[in-house]
């Protein structure tokens, strides 16, 4: 038995509240769901916003699929005119995608009541519209949108928006509860009687609102549907779509079904992290599978018999998703992360020597302040050099202010004005700077960069090319710790900075020397100075250990 | 058929990661859930720690249950002791509560491996423990841990154990699906099975690893379990337990089985809101019912949809869970959400009228330069306000400015000062004042309550309990054009509000300065001073309208 994999994350998901992705977060995100494995990526409704006729624009020119196919989503064509002239018809078909998936409706209620036509004009329209755009690109989906409440509403009608799909050529047609409130047995019956009376292979597309459509997606497995939609961590309108990350997960481990490789089963945590990266989400902590909690054992009894063996209190092997345990009472967990992690780096750590008991307390201090190594290699390896003794020291920081002043002008209208002023230290010699920003931090980052540039040339190449804030702490309002993400880019390499702080200069300078810094030390550029002075560790009570540089 | 609701958000709850409760937290939340006409509520484990000791002793003295049941939980005894002899057994009565519930291994793998007794032994530890509690308590349930693990495993072992509970006279069994990795169909099964087999009632416990616990627990409800055990929002160890505020509308509003009162329902996105509050949780914005999303429409399909008949997209009434719907205003919305928008916020607008145009128009603009409004109704209602010349000015800014201040102190560990200067104008007063702060934000937030706290005393029940900022320009580095968004709360309601410049001091300012005005607006406090003044529009170019204040 097999299951095909169709992600919508890029069209119903960005429906949900709060998910919004621009062009540029599309394409990653396309690149992400196909590195997972699945087959068919939806990527929009062109026709329904200028943001996803752009991203089908895009994607012809710079989103290069190789195993995964690209999918353009629309609607049957409007009452009272041919599907030549229907300009959504024509909007589907400009996106030039090897696949198209058009919704119609199969509840007389939405025919009546929402298109405010018969329900004989309806079934035509869905016969019509399948079959123009069939004879026009490789592979048509229909989705059935509201298939099981129609179904519960009026059987036959429901089977006869199925059959009209099909006579127009549909090669699949996907069972839509588009409302999420379906209860699994009940779903189960009617997936179980359409499957008997059409020739099409089945598809199911659920929504969360009763908590059941992972539950409602297995049940439709179970009685013959062969293509599953969702979204990367349910995201979608109202309560969500089915969530691809728990689904996927039970096909493969818990049904046995080979809808992807062990390997792109390991990447699922990263690929769901990931997402939430773009789509600037917090987490959900509890996310099965994925979730930081997902395998964190709190209770005594549980923490003990873990330890003994940890098939007593977990349902599956955590590596298998690319998750790993935690035990919140005590440091059992890490090592390995730790080495594996500076084996990507590029370094060999000895587990029981002292230094790699030192980055390890380094890295649980440094993780329960905020910071997150797993998008910030960079920070995590001049961590290790700190660590190690290695980390050298370029410039010396005197002084950074920055002041920034809000006022009303003669118009009355709020003006910004943000200036900072930079002193550091190179090789005995003080420079100083002032510089006008946007804000606080641009302001920062243009004094930095003015000043330090004259000593390091090189760094004239480096780029900031992404800056992220995320705000960690619930509830704490504008006192909350802040983490700031930055990219930066010379023009070869591409690297990733980490700064944390209840202060966002703060969190952003970290961040921003960094960044600087890393390239310096990649390039093996030795710091100005007759005398190779240590960087000092940002974490106070941590003396740096006397080495040697490398 | 009838189901009765058992809880033990107090208990297995709290086991979740960053889930904590103190004592006078419990005794509130053992209200809210008799509130919500919940039967069993199961207050701790006594003797796994002080707290739960506390709780029941507090309990005794202070907490009066009218139509729920507190019960406590524990183990079987100790191997190698009698009953009589076991600090646990002995610490569940002395817990004085109607009800124990203990629960023992069903499973040979945790008899062996984390008890290390053998499979006989845990038969009669089960027994025992059961007889001899029975016989003083008026109710006695056993927790069948890891049970359907254990039948996987070996069912004849799994039964021998429910029947040496049943032996021992247990009045009900719960099967307990302790690692939350079941599929419903296997589940369903083994239930079936078990209700032929002995002859107390089932009750059923299940945890949330798949996705699956709501259609887990509902699956065992048809296989024949009438008792249904979870917590409230889900929570609990690792990703959680079973639901409740899912499980109870899908067997009352799907099932039709009555186990509480509508006006009960009516009251369960209170209870869920109110947990979140104790347990100083982040509501769950997409949670199905009773979540911020779980009735917002945001596509311009649905919207249109719903506004001419509600089961479009709905699968309840969500006022019969106490929610309600909300309609988001996005860019891919049209004048249908505006308007219902509006009407929401108690506004009528007329489609045609130049206001509504101009509202738009504003819509538009502010969305272009990077505002959301779907996330942020409180801004939304002072824009349209502010768009018909009707949002009162509560003060002026004469000034504000931040200055931080870094650098290196005695030990050459970097330091952060940041302190606020404001001064504003009242009714002819001027006011100054400065504020220190972990940040640029966080200072000029304290330092401009500080001040308008003496104005407006109302002000002083407002707190902020989220901020999020989101970085929206790709590629600008630190120049980048950010969002922030701030959700406020007066105690009785929660708003978000929402401020967007290249300065993340300025978007801060404008959302803080929203948060507060919305409150004041809203309670329709009068501006102080004798002269009413407009409030500028913060968008150059556009006047406010001559108009009277509503």
């Amino acid at each position: 038995m097999t299951v095909i994999l169709y992600d919508t994350t890029l069209r119903d998901g960005t429906q949900g509240e709060g998910v919004q992705l621009s062009v540029a977060d599309k394409i990653k995100a396309a690149r992400l769901i196909e590195e997972l494995g699945i087959r068919y990526i939806e990527g929009g409704w062109p026709g329904s916003n200028p943001r996803d006729e752009q991203f089908f624009a895009a994607a012809k020119v710079s989103l290069k699929l190789a195993s995964a196919k690209l999918c353009a989503f629309g609607a049957t064509r409007r009452a009272g005119v041919r599907c030549e002239q229907d300009k959504n018809l024509a909007m589907l078909l400009a996106a030039e995608v090897p696949v198209l998936t058009i919704f119609g409706k199969c509840w007389k209620l939405h025919a009546l009541e929402a298109l405010c036509i018969s329900s004989e004009e309806n079934l035509e329209l869905i016969e019509d519209s399948v079959r123009y755009l069939k004879a026009r690109v490789d592979e048509l989906i229909f989705d059935a949108e509201h298939f099981f409440d129609g179904y519960a509403d009026d059987p036959a009608y429901a089977l006869a928006a199925l059959q009209a799909a099909e006579r127009g050529g549909a090669d699949l047609i996907t069972l839509c509860e588009t409302n999420g409130g379906a209860l699994p047995h009940v779903l189960e019956a009617a997936v179980r009687h359409v499957a008997g009376a059409v020739r099409v292979p089945i598809g199911i597309h659920t929504h969360n609102d009763g908590e059941l459509a992972v539950a409602n997606t297995l049940a439709a497995v179970r009685a013959g549907a062969t293509l599953v939609q969702g979204t990367i961590n349910g995201y979608g309108e109202r309560c969500g779509n089915a969530n691809l990350v728990s689904i996927i997960p039970a096909l493969k481990l818990k049904l046995g079904i080979d809808c992807l490789s062990d390997a792109q089963l390991a990447r699922l945590r990263h690929v769901s992290r990931s997402m939430d990266e773009l789509a600037n989400r917090t987490p959900w902590s509890q996310q099965p599978y994925v979730g930081q909690s997902a395998f964190a054992h709190k209770g005594g009894v549980h923490v003990d018999a873990v330890k003994k063996n940890s098939r007593t209190y977990e349902h599956i092997e955590p590596e298998a998703v690319g998750n790993e345990r935690r035990i919140l009472v005590s440091d059992l967990s890490g090592r390995t992360n730790v080495e594996l992690k500076a084996r990507e780096l590029g370094l060999t750590l000895d587990p029981k020597a002292p230094e790699t008991r030192a980055i390890l307390a380094r890295i649980k201090e440094l993780e329960n302040r905020g910071y997150q190594f797993e998008t910030a290699g960079a920070t995590f390896k001049l961590m290790i050099d700190e660590a190690l003794g290695q980390r050298p020291r370029y410039f010396k920081l005197r002084e950074a202010s920055v002041s920034a002043c809000i006022h009303e002008d003669h118009a009355e209208q709020e003006r910004f004005d943000t200036t900072a002023t930079l002193e550091i230290e190179v090789d005995g010699q003080v420079a100083r700077t002032r510089a006008e920003g946007n804000g606080p931090v641009h302001a920062l980052d243009k004094g930095l960069r003015a000043l330090i540039d004259k000593f390091y040339p090189s760094l004239k190449s480096v780029r900031l090319v992404d800056y992220k804030v995320r705000v960690l702490s619930d509830g704490a309002g504008t006192g909350s710790v802040v983490r700031v993400l930055i990219q930066s880019s010379d023009g070869d390499e591409v690297w990733d900075t980490v700064g944390v702080s209840p202060n966002i200069i703060h969190a952003s300078w970290d961040a921003m020397v960094d960044a600087l810094e890393y390239k310096l030390v990649r390039d093996k550029v030795a710091p100005r100075g007759a005398e190779v002075e240590q960087r000092r560790s940002r974490i106070s009570g941590l003396a740096p250990r006397e080495g040697s540089l490398s």
